[in-house]
């Protein structure tokens, strides 16, 4: 077999993890030198190789590739960049296929969410149509948990880790202020259409902290809720509320809307937090704090999920391993074996049947009075929140890497069209 | 000598290592029987006193004392509760002397900020005017940082560690997506007053990472903020702004004023993140986003500096120690050393040098611009952010322990005061 290179983009919003998967792909590349050449990465994601801007890394030492493993972010930089669709306008596509075939790229690994799972799709069905046949493998990636067919996406366990702990510190800070001042405290988390991040806050439960969860999946009852608060202010004194960025008036409206876009088309939320503060305070006068996570949610490398860590890695081999024995347009999944134990096993599903499919959370994980979850969402939870793996520190401060991101020299005039 | 017992309260806003001070005192206490009978502890603080509500600490076991160690919020509830000013109205600190005599109590630990030096301090004067003498100690707390006579104050180093760390992985996130989405991430933390935790962002420099800190100390002036924006978005690419509650116009208003008051007569500030971006945004298009810490940095106990709970811990067992050796009206204090190595040692400080004092941050810790730290400052907080002191974890949870709390009974009649 010819050795070929490979190339590699990340997509998308970054994660706590996403460079895991990097560094899986990487290293499983390395061993087949054989097989794969180089590992060649889009710089800023795919329009890194609309514009033949690739990093070499063969250029970065072993150590800083293992060094990938726990740093955060993305390390080559990613995008939300739309392509145009083949069939309405092919330039982008032979672009890219211009690119791969001058560096003899042969296999594609795409790691992001829905969206370009949808990219990755389109390239293993057009590449061999337009001349340049590649193998196109997406890796998985989102904190939103929302891909088909895999019981679980990278990135989101440490997010649920970081909301479960959150919501736990945070409760008992105001635990023991609410005699005479904090009584409410409302933590803002994301999820635009699915509640799987609130879902973590849930965890909290298990503390006997009173928390109500308000889903993008409910929804919001303002009278309905403000009586729970209420009533949990009456029972335990202080009341937590996660709620969801997503979470929205029953006439579709998002609580947070503040009329900006993304590129994407997606509104772009945040300040769900205040408004249900303020409501609440209104209502009943009661003093409240509340905090917005944001990035600091997907960023949390430092309090990330071992479990999260190691199967964002293991995807990445396995995305490597599929493409030498041959596969296109498939994606590694996560197939869950059992709870309790929990074990798991690598699976493969046809990007055919998860580009543009939207995985939603059952609607038995949420309780039947919509604020809270039910025992069936603590057990699929809490095998993903399992185990620490902390990140080296220094002098206080965690060791995260840097790469060189040197490019290899360019073969291609300049791209004409709209990057 | 005869026994006697101690009363300990938590007052103020509770932080990441309060607790470990909790432990140090009670832990220390049960090294001498022969001289402190039991620790009574103010449920919810002072208040607790004064409602004859004292948590039994002898029913509480050694294991459970020992994890208030790892434990983050009041482990006994705390307060934000004003005595009145014995001078002019004598019935509450009468009350707390008859409470403290019917419970054979001599010695009185209180655990917090400026506000609480300042009632520890009237207790030292006035028991002894006032019938019933009794060794009033303090015990420093504040993320705050602005206890005079003392290094530093435990809670902050913890706060510090979590700025840094938060502001070097938002840092990473947004660098990664600033190609062709997010340019800037705003980060809002506390100090009301002083700029001490605000500083704690710049540690993100080491990392070749451009933040602007706007400090409480610097009066905001909007165009030249955004022009220096814009010269790091034009270097980086990106930039990162940390900006503390605190931040004012030149007109001494807050940027995050919404109108609300605490019982102290403080502004109860919040959303200065939200302006600041949207101020960025409307004026060069960038997008943005934003996270408010609020809770999460002071009661981030999952990745707090281990000096900061050492030295937490070791104040608490100091005040217990200067109490049997005879000391009233005192609060121990870190006396720095040396850098590096970092060396410190446990001091003292009368009380009426510490009681309504606020340590300002040294200009000199501020860059010329006004919108970072020094070398001096830089010196100054790396030692307190050093080491980690993870808490032990259980299936994915921190074990954080919540105690029994149960009380002694009640001696006294109920007090008629306003409480």
């Amino acid at each position: 077999m010819t050795v070929k290179n490979a190339f590699y983009a990340q997509s998308g919003g970054v994660t706590a993890v996403i460079n895991a998967s990097a560094c899986g792909v990487i290293e499983a590349a390395r061993k087949y030198p054989d097989r794969i050449g180089n590992v060649l990465v889009g710089k800023n994601g795919i329009v890194g190789a609309l514009n033949e801007e690739l990093i070499d890394t063969r250029r970065e030492t072993k150590e800083d590739i293992a060094a990938l493993r726990y740093t955060p972010g993305g390390a080559f930089g990613s995008c939300r960049y739309k392509l145009s669709d083949p069939e309405k306008d092919k330039r982008e596509f032979e672009r890219l296929l211009d690119v791969f075939r001058a560096h003899n790229i042969g296999y594609f690994f795409y790691n992001g969410g829905g969206d370009s799972a949808d990219t990755c799709y389109k390239i293993s069905r057009f590449s061999s149509m337009m001349g340049y046949p590649i193998q196109a493998i997406h890796v998985p990636k989102t904190i939103d948990n929302d891909l088909a067919l895999t019981d679980c996406c990278p990135g989101f366990g440490s997010v649920a880790k970081y909301v479960a702990v959150s919501t736990i510190e945070t409760s008992f800070d105001v635990r023991s202020m609410c005699r005479t001042s904090t009584r409410i405290f409302v933590f803002e988390v994301m999820g635009r259409h699915a509640g799987w991040i609130a879902a973590a806050g849930g965890l909290a439960g298990e503390y006997g902290i009173p928390v109500v969860i308000l889903f993008p999946e409910i929804p919001f009852e303002k009278e309905r809720f403000l009586a729970r608060v209420e009533e949990n202010v009456a029972e335990f004194g202080y009341c937590s509320v996660v709620v969801s960025e997503g979470c929205r008036y029953p006439d579709g409206k998002f609580i947070a809307d503040q009329g900006a876009r993304d590129v994407f088309g997606h509104a772009h939320l945040g300040g769900a937090a205040l408004v249900v503060a303020r409501m609440i305070h209104e209502k009943f006068g009661y003093s409240f704090h509340w905090a917005v996570a944001n990035y600091l949610q997907r960023s949390a490398r430092h309090v990330a999920s071992a479990i999260d860590v190691e199967q964002a890695y293991e995807l990445g081999v396995a995305a490597v391993e599929l493409a030498l024995n041959g596969c296109n347009s498939v994606m590694p999944t996560i197939v869950r074996l059992s709870d309790e134990p929990y074990r798991y096993k690598i699976g493969m599903a046809d990007l055919k049947d998860v580009a543009n499919v939207e995985k939603f959370m059952p609607e038995s994980f949420i309780s039947d009075d919509g604020y809270g979850i039910t025992d069936e969402c603590r057990k699929y939870l809490l095998p993903l929140i399992q185990g620490e793996n902390y990140p080296p520190y220094r002098r206080g401060l965690p060791e995260y890497i840097t790469l060189q991101n040197r490019l290899i020299p360019r073969k291609l005039k300049s791209f004409n069209g709209k990057v």
